[in-house]
Order: C-alpha cells, then structure tokens, then sequence
C-alpha cells in the first residue's frame, strides 16, 4: 500500500512520470497458465519392514501433515501437543468449547447446533491452494463454497454521509461511475490520447462507459445497478439518487472498498461444511491415536543418529529418542526450552516475530441481516472493530454466528481491555451499522492470539520492511531455519514460509521437509 | 449498453461536455437502504366455510404460488398444465429427463446421481429477490451459494493474444492497472483537477492507487493480484509479466469482463441444493394432488359470474366452472385458443414478443475445471456458445455439468442446426478454453427455449425500444394486461412484469393478482 501524499507530492509526483499508458508497448504476457495442474507431489519411500521413529512437536495443520504422510509409509510417529486440542490456530468454537486466552479464558456458549459455530482461526481457503485442498479431497472434508464480498453488505464511515451505512453496491456503483467519468474526460487530453489507435480508443471508451455505466453525454448520473429506490418488477423502477462523488471521497474506506480483493482472497474462497476443523477431524481419523495431549516439551536434543525429545505429560517427565523430528513449536517459544540448537539457527529463531490479531463474535438471535438481503460476506466500518462477517452457512435457518471484530496488526487495542469492555466495543461499534445490533446478540467470545495459550502469537512475521521486500539477512536467516539440524530435525508450520497466515503454507512447509528428509533416508538405505 | 462510436464522434462527445465531476455537487444519496425488510405482504381473507373455485392455468411458479396461496385461504383450485410436469421455464435435467424440443426431442443421459443435474431454464436466485426467497423459506427448500463470477475462470478471444485463453483475474488485474494509470495521469490536468479540494483529490488519487496496485511512479508495472508466475509460498514469487495493454484491447470482451455485473447478477446469487426445482417441489408438496397434468386447455369464457374453463386430457373433453381464473399460459400462444376477452385485452396480448434463448451442456467424465484451481464461476469467450459455467455445486465429487452454451437473443442460430451440428460447435467452441474438452465431455444436451412445447418462447418482451425505454402505449397495453377482465381472469407470470425472466416476477405478479382478488372477494362477502 502506498502512503497518502500530500498535494504538492502528488502534483510533483505526476509531473515527473512519463506519458500515459507506456504499458502499451510491454511484451506479450507468459506464464499466465499454472505450469502444473496438481499439488505439489510427495514420493515418500515406503519402509516396508525398516524401522523408523519420527516425534512431531505440535499438532497443527503442519504437524499433522506430517503424521499422516509419515504414517501412510510406515514411520512409528508420535505427535506432542501441549494443550487439550490439535489444530492450532485452526480453531472451530462451538457449545461447551474453551477458549484458552491467557488471563481471559471463557467457555463457548452458543447454542448447540451444527451451523452454530466461528472459525476463530482460518476461515478461507482459496481456490489456489491446491495442496490443502488436495487434502480436503483425500480426507473426505466437505466444501461449501465462502461469501467474503457481498454487494448487498454495508459500508459505514463516521466521515461519510453523516455516519449512516450504505450498501456497498451503493459505494461501488457511484465510485466506478465517478472513476468511468474522469477516465473518459482524460481520453479527450491529446497527450494522454496520443498511443491509441482509433480502434483501441473506442474499445477503450466503450469499456469506459460500461465500466461505470456512464449516460449518452459520458458523465455519470446514477445507475440502475445499484438497484432501485422502488419499483422495477411490477412498475418501472425509480433509480436511486446519486450520492455525490463529495460525499464518497469523506471516507478512507475508498481504498479498501475500489481495492480489488488482492492475492489469496482474490479467487472463490471455500470452508468445510460444518466447521474448519473438519481437515483436523480428517487427519485424526487417521492418525488420532498418534497424539499425546498435554504433552509440553521441555527439551530437544538433537545427536548424529537423531533426536532426544523429553516432555511433560500430566506431572510426568516422559523422553523419546526418535530417527526425525518436526517440529512446528513457535519458534518464539521454542527458543525458551532447552535444546542444542546451532547458534545460527537460534539466531534466526529470535528473529521471528509473531502478529498480533484479535477476533470476536456473537451468536445472533435472528438472521437479521438476511431481511437486508444480506447472504453472506463481509460488512466495513471504520472502526476498531473494522468488520462485521455474516455466516454463509445456514442460509435461513433460525440463528448465527457473527464475527464482530477482525483487527489484525493492531490486536493490542482489544486485548488491553477487559472482556466486558470489548464485548461493549464491539456492541458501540455495529450500533452504528445495524441500529438494533446490541438487542440482536448474545453469548460473544473473544480471542486474542497473541495471549493463547501455547501459541502466544499469531503468524509469524519475517520481514520488518513490510512492503519494501526482505534484506538479505532475512533470506540467510530464513533458509537457515529451513535446513534441518543434522538432517534430523526439521522446523516446519507456515513459520517457515514466505505466506504466513494460511494453512496452505503450513502444508508446503511440511511437504518440504518430508521430501528433503525422504532423501536422506533412501540414502541412508541404499 | 451504449452503441459504440467512431473516434470523430466520440472526440465530439467530449468537447460536447461539460468539465469532470459535475457531480460533486449533487446532492445527498437517499434511499439507501430498503424501505422495507420483508417480501410483499399478502393478506388474503380465509374464506371460512364460503366456496370459492378457481382454475389456474399452467404450473409454472406464478401458478404454483396462486394454488399455494389460495389452498392455505381455503379455496378450491384446479392447475391445468398443458405438460407432463410442472416449473415451465424451471426445469432441471436429470437422468432419464425429457427434453421436449419440438423437433428435438432428446432424453437425458447424465450419470444418475443427486448432484448431476442442470439448471436448463432458471439458474439463479439473487439475494435482492425476498418474495422468492420467502417462499424458499416457507417450503423448507435448501439453498447454497451459486458462484456466477469468478476470478481464476478463464477468457478467450481470436483477437486477443493469439487467440490464448487467459484467466479472468489476468484480464482484470491488468486492465485495472491501466485504467488507475489512466485515471492518476487524467489528475494532472487542471480542469479535470480544479473541482477537488487537496484533500478530496488525495483520498481518490490514494484510492486510484489501490484501484489498480500502481507503482510509486503511479504507473502500472503488473500486480501480483494476479498470483506470481512461480514461488511465493517457500521462496518468494516471481510476478507474472504484464499483459500489454495494446493486446487486451483487441478484445471486445473488456465492456463484459470490466462492467460490474449488472442488477440482478449484483447480489449474491444462491441456488437450491439439488436443483432449482426444488421449489416446484416445495410447492407440490402442498398443492401437487391439485394438478392435472397433460391438460391443454381449448377455451376460456369470462363471464359476469365467473370463468368457464374447457380443456383436453387424455382425448377427453371437460369443463371448469370456477370463480376465478389465473392465466400464465404464454400470452403469444393464448391468443390461438378460444376466448372473449376485450379487444384492447387480446391488442395487448398480441404484442408482447417473446425472447429465445438457447442452451447446453455436456457431462464432464471428471472435473477438470478444479485441477486449475476453478471451482464454478464461467469462462466468457467471443464464440456463439459464449459462456461455459463449471457448477458451484459437487466439489472434488468425481464428475460434473458443464452449461457450455447460452445463447440469449440470439438463440436462433443454434436451433437452425440439428442436434449433431449443435454439439460439434460447442465442442469446437469449448476447445479453444480447455484443448482436451472433446474427450473431457460426453452426453450433451441442448435447450431451444423458443422450441419448447406449451412454450415457444423464453421471456416476455414489452419494450420493442430496448434501452430507449417504453413507449406510452406499451404502458397502456401492460396496464391492459395486468388488470383482470371482468374482475376474474387474470394473466400472471413473469410476462405481466416489467422484468421478464426471473422468478421473482412471477411470484410477485401472481401476488398482485391475489390481492387484487382479495380485494373484490372482500367486497362480495362484505
């Protein structure tokens, strides 16, 4: 993202760039197909009768990709995980569930339905991340397809028309008319013209006009795309008032709502029927008696031969010498638990920093939003609590579950309050979306992952140049923490990627490692 | 759509036009948000122990919604369908399915499972449409997210890069980097600039900027918005190259792939699961013993007391002596059968037009479409077959129904060829997307809507001036139509709507009806 600039940046900015669209002349585009049509493949020997023993420190997506990889070509695997649950922060809340916040533990208190739950972790997968998805398909885990965008939604800025929220078709359908407007008065410049044949400049003005559905005198005067004030089946309909271009440009919410959905959440998103953690579910199908809860590791020592693992279970100190070891702790943590780590390796595990993100929601006395002809996605504010999701699933049935806070890099602001005091927030916030917002909901739970127990954090943070590209210490530091230790133990989870966040990369994380591990095994047995 | 223009008349239209953003100044947006948050009331007078018959003409939704909503008052009523079944333009192909295109009739070979099914005739449900949905509500019908655009589904044109399918988020990525570039250019220019106080023009050049992800010369140098070439997970990604804007604009498919998707298809849009015609079913369930199939009627005699209704089953002549009468029978195909309407009634009914609109689709043996990474959504291409739409529904399932032609407007060019000379051109089509298509697909079936039995024709057409708007006598002939004759026959559907082909406009025009019905039966009580 770009800072805000001052008028005269701008001006002088403008000034010293070159003629419009340069870009006319670039190369043909390459590559715009995927290359490989597949996940990325794993070709893990099977030992058949060798004997190997893996321990796997974490039972997050990675870990567990892990387990069951290593499982299906006969490692003797032990997963440690250190609290009640595997997933990580691919946490499904439903009735009964603990929310283990440190200093602000709650229980879960919606009503026990299958539709009436909050992915409180991941919530999307795109339609890009083949090797989850590849995954969903093998373990049988539903999909349905995820809203993030609705048009019908709605937008509220206090800067904005007074505070009242408008649709977002509202927001979109003007602005796009406004930009139509201005790009169509910019084709009549000579200097901005002068690229274009005759017949690209009437593409290009046609596109213009259907892109912001201008009138015959190519200015913008509303647009029946917004829907209608009234009318439109039984009648004509009646347009709806412009909002003026003034009005829209109060808010700073622009950039968010004309910014196309960028990277993973650009193409179809999807989630599992009936909760996230139905991949989790998948996996422990398989490899479930694998997992040893509670089991906190307390030392990691890797030799020539392999790695010595020590861990508490329930009061007792428990020790596992192993042929590998994954490890997926956070590298924050880990850096706290006795180990013989190189010094290059520790340095990068110190480099790591972890986000912060902070999330609620409610459980909704009625689908009120479905009386908006709202199905779905997402509403903005300009507020602390920033967004306001409606559930996808059970379309029409009688409740659901809100997401009513999504504030990722500055989560501190709610974790400094006490729950009732973001509960409030929360309440205070959407009031000014929904009017009746506050009479609307019950049973809210929040959760800040940076104060989880056993995670401390959220995805981990490589980068301290964010959007000015990683230093070279960070690229040494990073393919240190890859490589294993001796060949033997391996750091993975989506720390251990470039796309942190996302549980595609936890899954490639680990397939790396396995792939590399695989070779050192065929050769130790060739 | 505006018509294009040659290069001289659109330099005249520009220098005919006042400076940019005249609409700064306009005034504030009202009616925002709907007046009203429930589908259309309807409060129809239970008729105790009175008798009241009424015959409904045709079993498509606007008839099933009378016999549904009159059954629950109280009244007796008879649904006379000319078919073998009922949903008229809603019908869903399944295994063993007639297609009763005259001189084409086929029969259904799909794989007999519930999710190998097609949508021929309606496909979609927006969010916007409540007195729909309301029904979907009422009747128990399931309904799940319907993917209409989507970013990873791919666009092909001759004129375009050699004729090489690209994905829909290459084509827009690129042409919104473009676009801002040209928008940030046009706001060096002092007239277009002079309306915009330094704040206002920072707000929009910022959001200009994330419009179209500009660089810090505010040009556009490619966007990994895209996805990268390679990389971007475990190493970082290599940003595809920019597609040239010179070679987008040979397309003409840029004013599809850049205009919003317009009214209805804004929304989010839904389907019932299993099939739209589960709400012919939902509807059945209730009224199903009250219809007598393969009943085409011979005559409809309006009389002060009622309506005489005679028609012929099974070679067997009868008549229908009921209080009421409503009629969806196609009004081009009313004006063959015996009647005594008025005669402004029958000028009316005689010159509503009728769309015809083709379509198609093929089994796919597997679902390709999700080894590269698109899950439902369409590829636009500049063929006849236009579309290709990969179903929302059946993800990672082993195969699918692909809809791999529809033809709106222009359906006669497909229905001029026999059924062999359809399928070829589809495939031939379809092969310039997908090269394997031919042995990707088997057991097509077409749909000439125009053809159709007790049809011959798709939507109704009031407006011969497209675009222009209506003409004061098509108003006055619409207002003939809608008005019941006598007070006891009513034409419903979505023909005596101003917004033909959507459900939505059949349930609400036989809800005017009813009221309106109501009204006079009060009166009669009273």
């Amino acid at each position: 993202m770009v800072n805000p600039v001052s008028r005269r940046e701008f001006l002088n900015l403008l000034a010293a760039t070159g003629g419009t669209a340069a870009a006319l002349s670039a190369g043909s585009a390459l590559n715009l197909l995927p290359s490989s049509a597949s996940a990325a493949s794993l070709d893990l020997l099977n030992l058949g009768s060798k004997q190997r023993k893996v321990a796997i420190l974490g039972g997050g997506i990675s870990g567990l990709t892990a387990a069951y990889e290593l499982s299906k070509q006969g490692y003797e695997c032990t997963v440690l995980e250190a609290s009640h649950r595997c997933g990580g922060r691919v946490l499904t809340l439903r009735h009964g569930d603990l929310i283990d916040e440190i200093g602000n533990r709650q229980y879960c208190e919606f009503d026990d339905e299958p539709h009436m739950y909050f992915n409180a972790g991941a919530a999307r997968i795109p339609s890009t991340h083949r090797n989850l998805l590849a995954y969903c398909k093998e373990l049988n885990v539903e999909l349905e397809v995820f809203i993030n965008e609705n048009k019908t939604s709605l937008v509220q800025d206090d800067d904005m028309l007074g505070g009242r929220p408008i649709r977002n078709i509202d927001y979109t359908t003007n602005m796009r008319g406004f930009m139509a407007e201005l790009m169509a008065k910019a084709m009549n410049s000579d200097e901005l013209n002068a690229p274009f044949t005759e017949s690209e400049a009437e593409t290009l003005l046609n596109m213009i006009r259907s892109f912001g559905d201008l009138n015959e005198q190519d200015l913008y005067s509303g647009s029946y795309r917004a829907g209608y004030a009234e009318g439109g089946v039984l009648k004509h309909g009646v347009q709806k008032d412009m909002i003026a271009f003034r009005d829209l440009l109060r808010s700073r919410l622009g950039r968010q709502m004309m910014g196309a959905n960028e990277g993973d959440t650009g193409p179809i998103l999807m989630q599992p029927v009936g909760g996230m953690d139905k991949i989790i579910s998948g996996f422990l199908n398989n490899v479930g008696e694998q997992v040893k809860y509670r089991a906190m590791v307390t030392s990691v020592q890797v030799t020539d031969k392999g790695v010595n693992v020590a861990y508490d279970q329930d009061g007792v100190r428990h020790s596992l010498e192993v042929d590998y070891c994954f490890n997926c702790i956070p590298t924050h943590l880990m850096v706290g638990i006795d180990h013989n780590f190189p010094s290059d390796y520790v340095k990068a595990m110190k480099y790591v920093r972890r986000g912060e993100a902070y999330k609620a929601a409610f459980q909704a006395k009625r689908r009120f939003w479905e009386d908006l002809d709202i199905y779905g996605g997402i509403s903005w504010s300009n507020t602390k609590s920033r967004q306001l999701w409606y559930p996808t699933h059970g379309i029409h049935k009688a409740k659901g579950i809100v997401l009513s806070a999504y504030d990722y890099g500055g989560g501190m602001y709610h974790t400094m309050m006490s729950q009732d005091e973001r509960i409030e927030a929360h309440l205070a916030d959407h009031e000014k979306i929904h009017p009746d917002f506050r009479e609307l909901v019950e049973k809210p739970v929040t959760i800040g992952w940076h104060r989880m127990n056993h995670m401390l954090g959220c995805s981990a943070r490589w980068s301290r140049n964010l959007g000015r590209g990683w230093t070279d210490e960070e690229e040494t530091l990073y393919y240190t923490l890859q490589a294993p230790v001796n060949g033997r133990h391996y750091f993975i989870g989506d720390q251990i990627s470039m796309h942190s966040a996302w549980q595609e990369s936890a899954v490639m994380s680990a397939k790396w490692a396995l792939s590399h591990m695989d070779a050192h095994v065929r050769a130790e047995l060739a």
